[in-house]
């Protein structure tokens, strides 16, 4: 059998789910995953949406012929093969599939920036290779980008491990330097968002106030932990975080959407000495109000993803009493992911937080 | 003898050299300093200029009255009275004046937040309290705003640790986290940016380029210790530093000037995971642009300097071969000060950088 | 009314429960506080015991006499009076009374090692000079020693925070680097370690090794938050931690007892990487094992707390669902301080851990 | 031409420049260097002397025989053949070749503790593979433990980056937090402490002393930039530090010989909050004061090097003006490798420091 179901993006509005062939090892780093589990991250949608050209143009670029890419960079399963010079992993092993491939070795990862790994890592799956959305995958310097699947770890969990709890843990709360007692504005509830919001909880914030216009949504946050909510839509998001901190501000913004209106909320509400971790991805500059804000002592930060704490945080959620699961709203089965990608699409209709696609 | 010469802001494009009231304490934590040696600084410039009218606004708010507000933020002197609660210090000591006067008890100072002080502390002296362009100053808080005044230091150089050389560690090194082989560009060669070149070879980079429009400045920077100099009206600085840097860019950008083009020069510079420190005093917004910023994992601070480096900086600059005194281009008696400010006013035909001013 | 009652040391195993002078102003910045409640730290037992001769010595050297020292340095009150340079304290404010007195402005302090501040600070109260095991105590450097307590703290909880909360997190939990998902060894489990245990889940550690030989203390430092107990008495206790982690050893072991037996525990447990925060106070030098630690590429920290970090355990205190307030075992009237300290002194019988004393 | 001269330990006293094999690729991650410039290790001395019987142990329980192995872990070189999953390095390439392998994805690679890879890396060449002393090396994992070769670069201080180099400044400098301004005590002046010394400087320390019984030693420290020297044979070492440091001590001791009574020199000279580095190899435990130590804030550090800093220092070195080749005392032609470790043996005659052996 060498053909596989997969979703795979053919253009601007054009993904099918269709029959590919299997992959196969093309380096003696890669590995083979048998897919268990997947879900739908919001890049997914965007690259549906037709944001990312680039796509189509690198292949054309680089192989002269276009015939799609499969989409997907989360989820878990067993390795089915592994190359020559893979030495952690083998046949049979349940593993969690990291979102970001890495060499190990160029500038950036000897530095932990994996995100930005120089030989051809990063984030490619689902974007410059085929990625998780299928029965198989194929994943580059395997020793480096999987993790085993504990026995004792919820397999929803262990799919969020892939990027959307990293994600909100790095460059969220980390970057945001989030520590016990500290008051923590989140603007947007989104996966992402959420990731913020539960991993922040395991460093102990005293205040943590979930901004989103989506009502659905904010009851989740309350529920997952925060322990304020504001609906811009509804009362003046700016002056309600004033006043739940006494005048003060907060002493750490995320930023989870990647409008321009968002942006002006984290740097209208941190507080001298503050932090604004921008997590959100965003298509436009925004207005940074460096005349008010040279003398507040702030440390802005911006990133994608290095997956650096998959580890830290597969341990962490291992024992924790925090409801990561919770961020799974849907369950699929792999042959109804265009359902899946339906519903997802549709979050605010359908409440859609995370959807889990079971194979 | 209770009066004193002083260099007093009355307003817009008036400030005076005339007699004033010799200070006297006020709270019991303060200390009356004969100066025998002060500075001045570019926001003198600004405030003569009229760039601060909360000046004369928040006296009048305070006291209901305005009878001018004496200048100046750095320099040295002796101790010639101490409040009550003084311990650290006691008439006849010489001492360095730190621009940052604190509480060391509110919730920012317990940070090292100092310029953020909450009791009446941060930056106050040549702005909402009588400076140091007199012949005698009062300093509050004294026990955490003074230092004892080595007598193997240069006093030129003791000046410059009262503001300019903290400002440039604190603000664009340290924030700017310069590590041994970094590259590192300054943009802007004025007194500020002079203290990050200067302090920032503490840590051993080994590039840095200094990028200003004035030729004269950029030979000065060679002379203190830049590997590289642009000057953008003769070449694309931007283009520039991407060939100096093999197309990666920098790990850390400064910005030592304060307008949106230099800002702009700084994020098209900055290399992925680096690092802007903005150490410039800006008047408007700047375009941030987070379209392609927010994957690129960059650290951007602002900052008014806390002097919480001053103690280090005195002891590393007493054994530095780092020609930290080439800053002081111009020495003035204090009889002569209206000169001073003539010349260092018209900085670009005297070439000035630093006027020291003499008791 | 000038006498009040206080508990008083003369001298080895005299202790007494007496009249003494009400205090009195002496520094501008002092204050004095009306103490509602306080408790009974080991250190305490230890000065009756006879430990602290240089108690007697010292007072003797300075002033000449030895009439006594009031015991105490832990507490909650009122303040009573407010020195002339004490800006952030009323009368009338409720405040909780830090173990660590500190100038804030001599070389250690600016450096937030508090706790060996070089201007009569540091652990002074109910040492150096008289302490809060009284109806009233001064208070030195009151700007920087006390914190507004909070209405919706608890009282008890408040009371912990003047030392062994704040001990547990700066000297265990902080020097030791614990870290979401590490595992973590508490050698010893009295107030302290109780501390550290406490604290320590502010970071979300996921699994706790609480090691003691009395049974009780196990049972109750597994409600507090251990995932894990040891007796010596009963396993090896270096086998079975190595047993629980897999053969690695943990990322953190804490010593909080003050023995080589114990010492030598937490150096046999220790991964590769990880780090023995030594909280305990010891009375002989202890064998390293340079020859087998040497390559192992461990942090080994000592220290008395600085409490720096007590307004931020003060607001994750507000909001945690950690169980601080376990910690108060017993209840005592201040009348009957005297059998607070017998049931404190036979901890292993009464089952005591902190005793309340209330005014 | 399959064989090559190779330096081979056999045991105890028993070492022979010989005839061996030359390597092949056994790994896909393999490379075979082809050396330029060796040199000798303190710890290649230790082998010879006996030091390290687990060599043979090892290599008989693993292959059932016992054929010596090739001494060395240090050096330079040119890529003379890479494995099929070698991506960053390719015939030709002149390279620095690091004395830690790594593969880069185990727990420990990824905290970057290098030092102790989990997979057959960490310090293994000249120990437990064969190693630099002979016309070629296998070096696995090529991509994660190579460095190219700048030409600016004096190949010289190439050879110490291999070794020398980062161990002085990741286990003395990093983990003693040496920073501008310091006061920093060296205790041995061999190689390491030289290390030690010469990349402390990269931090602009103001005070460094360095202690040797080798008056030739001092004498080369100060050449490399010393401020002060100290010869316990003829002074009081403790008593003279505290003299240099006026009564306080140091901030940063860092122990470079490995017995007990350097490392109790260092434990007796560090102030309160300062850090003890421990470089030196130690083959007995030490007396560790805690009964006086515990109240001190210290930090106290051990480890191997990780070399995780080499690419660092590499930048550092290309430009630093810093005399790093002065290490380099003597150069031999590899023939005459027999010579070169005979004059290394006897150093304090030879006043050898690093012998330099050239192909």
């Amino acid at each position: 059998m060498t053909t596989m179901k997969a979703m795979t993006y053919y253009g601007e509005n054009d993904i099918r789910f269709e029959d590919r062939p299997k992959p196969t090892i093309i380096d003696p780093t890669d590995a083979i995953i048998k897919m268990t589990k997947t879900t739908i991250c919001g890049t997914d949608l965007g690259i549906w949406k037709g944001k990312n050209p680039e796509i189509e143009a690198t292949a054309r670029e680089k192989t002269g012929e276009w015939n799609g890419r499969i989409l997907g960079h989360e989820g878990i399963g067993i390795v089915e093969e592994v190359g020559s010079a893979v030495k952690n992993f083998k046949k049979g092993d349940r593993v969690i599939v990291s979102c970001i491939s890495r060499c190990g070795s160029c500038e950036n990862c000897q530095k932990q920036l994996y995100s930005h790994c120089q030989q051809n890592g990063g984030w490619i799956m689902g974007y410059m290779i085929d990625g998780t959305q299928a029965e198989y995958v194929r994943t580059p310097f395997a020793d480096n980008s999987l993790y085993i699947l504990p026995d004792n770890l919820n397999t929803d969990v262990a799919v969020f491990l892939s990027d959307a709890l990293p994600t909100g843990h790095e460059i969220g709360v980390q970057y945001g330097d989030v520590k016990p007692g500290d008051t923590v504005a989140i603007v947007g509830a989104g996966p992402v968002g959420m990731g913020c919001l539960l991993t922040g909880q395991l460093y102990s914030p005293s205040t943590i106030i979930v901004i989103d216009m989506d009502e659905n949504r904010l009851a989740m946050a309350k529920e997952m932990g925060a322990t304020h909510t504001i609906n811009p839509n509804k009362e003046d998001a700016v002056a309600r975080v004033l006043e739940i901190t006494g005048g003060r501000g907060v002493d750490c913004a995320m930023e989870a959407v990647g409008y321009p209106a968002t942006w002006d909320i984290c740097q209208k509400i941190v507080k001298e000495g503050g932090n604004i971790a921008n997590v959100g991805v965003h298509g436009q500059p925004v207005s940074f109000e460096l005349n008010k804000l040279w003398i507040k002592n702030l440390k802005i930060t911006t990133g994608l993803v290095n997956a650096n704490t998959t580890g830290m945080l597969l341990k962490a959620c291992e024992c924790s009493k925090l409801p990561m699961e919770k961020l799974a709203t849907h369950h699929f089965k792999f042959s109804d992911i265009e359902k899946a990608y339906d519903v997802f699409k549709h979050a605010s209709e359908t409440k859609a937080m995370k959807v889990i696609i079971e194979y």
